[in-house]
């Protein structure tokens, strides 16, 4: 559900309120009763109670906030609930991939969180969900990957400083953004996805004119997926590749850092992103979008993006 | 008139065919008499021989090629008439400045020249216009501008590595950007311009979690603009804040580094840009598009960007 005091659990019922989405899976809503009947009584969605939605709560569940009794904003009880929820959930998919139990969930979604919440709450190691999720998989590579109806972005890294993003950029680490994103689009049922590489410096540093991380990993990577039989090309330059994708020469575009993948991402498909992460052994996607404080509770949030991230995740998983 | 053999000269004699746009000035083209000759056959436009144009050869321009006689791509030749033409064209505007001659001109328009030929030339010095404009107008502190008619947007830093830029921004180089292009929007009509300013980092930082720069130069470049009656704000994260300046709510966007900038307007703007060169003592405009070799001389480029360009020159020197 995310944070109990976002728009998580509000987009969430409202998602599952969408027949056509209803009716692709069977549901476990981890969260709160109290979250979850606030935000079905602000939209009139009835959830709880239906056969195919079981609500999971997390230990302390009847200290934990909701908007029926508190303001929207960071409190530890609401970072405690949404940091436990988010655990239950990558358990449950782990023993459901070592085919432990046929009623497990077979993919996750994620609501926003508030970082500041989980800080709160004392869980200060994780910036993020992924870091979570990394760790909890044991996963050694993962990555951040946006999905739009016109546009899919493969971040190379993410929520690491800017001065720190050309020390991280080894061929090999390219190579596995590469090899990663072009393993989704497969999934997604791209057969040969066409993937375009951006390089990291100024007109993609114009053969070694600005910055050697062309010259040095983008470019052997490049060739490196190529002889693994993927249809990669590039480095191309940050500022004219994103055209390019959107006239639909490419299928993929693989960014080098945060802003250069979520600018466009987040200018061309503002409510559409999905974010996907990619390289672990779970199938999980989020939508693209925080807690919103500022509308909570107000019955106003637009659930688009977390249908599109249910969707995307069934996708992955094959569902019908 | 930009690299000869490249789009130049085609838009250059487009953009003057308009008659709008001819009849706000005198014109003088720093070019070759092949070139523009040309390109007003491929177009159909008359250009030379009008009193209102004069076009000014640089020297040994009987050796320049064409695109009559030459293919499309990178030559000394090209390089060298290019690379002159500029610099009687600063030298001619910087005259002017000087209140030196009443015919000389008040702003310069550049057309794109290929950094390729200025090297085969042996110009090998200048990445592109700008550094050379900055170095023969003996200007410090410059920066690139670019304004759409949705967007306008300014760098604190333009070709150099990534990984040079978290050392390059100052405070005081944060404070100047944001300076110059409120200035450069009151010259354009907007009074008291409201700036946004962008973070270096993914999320701005979220206050110091990922790199300082935040912290350390750019909250305090705000606040010494804002001591100084300008009314800026920031930093905002680089991902959202073109979004909010696309709603209306900025008149400016000042980023930090190269493609944070110009992703977004050229995702936003592709054939409306303009590229103003601020902090000059001269105007100084230019299309935003390079030489397009691939499609010079066959008569199909799109002059939209350069029209632009010389329609905000005249706007920025006052011109009816």
């Amino acid at each position: 559900m995310g944070d109990p005091l976002g728009i998580g659990p509000e987009v969430l019922v409202k998602a599952l309120a969408d027949p056509a989405l209803r009716s692709r899976g069977r549901w476990v809503i981890y969260g709160t009763a109290a979250a979850i009947g606030h935000a079905a009584r602000l939209t009139g969605v009835r959830v709880v109670g239906d056969p195919d939605v079981v609500v999971l709560e997390p230990p302390g569940a009847h200290a934990v906030p909701s908007l029926d009794t508190h303001p929207a904003g960071d409190r530890a009880e609401s970072g405690a609930a949404s940091f436990a929820c988010v655990e239950s959930g990558i358990a449950a998919c782990l023993r459901a991939g070592r085919g432990e139990a046929p009623e497990l969930p077979a993919a996750l979604v994620t609501a926003p969180i508030s970082k500041a919440a989980w800080h709160l709450a004392g869980h200060t190691r994780f910036p993020g969900h992924t870091e979570l999720l990394a760790e909890r998989c044991n996963a050694g590579r993962t990555r951040m990957m946006f999905v739009a109806p016109n546009l899919r972005v493969i971040l190379a890294t993410t929520h690491v400083a800017l001065s720190k993003v050309p020390g991280l950029l080894t061929t090999s680490r390219v190579l596995e953004t590469i090899e990663l994103g072009a393993e989704t689009c497969r999934c997604l049922g791209v057969e040969r996805p066409r993937v375009a590489v951006c390089g990291v410096n100024p007109h993609a540093s114009e053969g070694g004119l600005f910055g050697d991380e062309e010259v040095r990993a983008v470019a052997p990577a490049v060739l490196a997926a190529r002889e693994k039989g993927i249809d990669a090309s590039g480095p191309f330059p940050g500022d004219t590749i994103f055209n390019a994708a959107l006239k639909g020469r490419f299928d993929l575009v693989v960014a080098m850092y945060h802003d250069q993948g979520l600018i466009p991402v987040k200018l061309l498909a503002f409510d559409r992103a999905v974010n996907a992460t990619v390289g672990l052994p779970i199938v999980r996607t989020s939508p693209d979008h925080g807690t919103a404080y500022d509308i909570a509770g107000k019955g106003v949030a637009d659930a688009g993006s977390m249908k599109a991230a249910i969707h995307l995740a069934l996708d992955l998983v094959g569902a019908g």
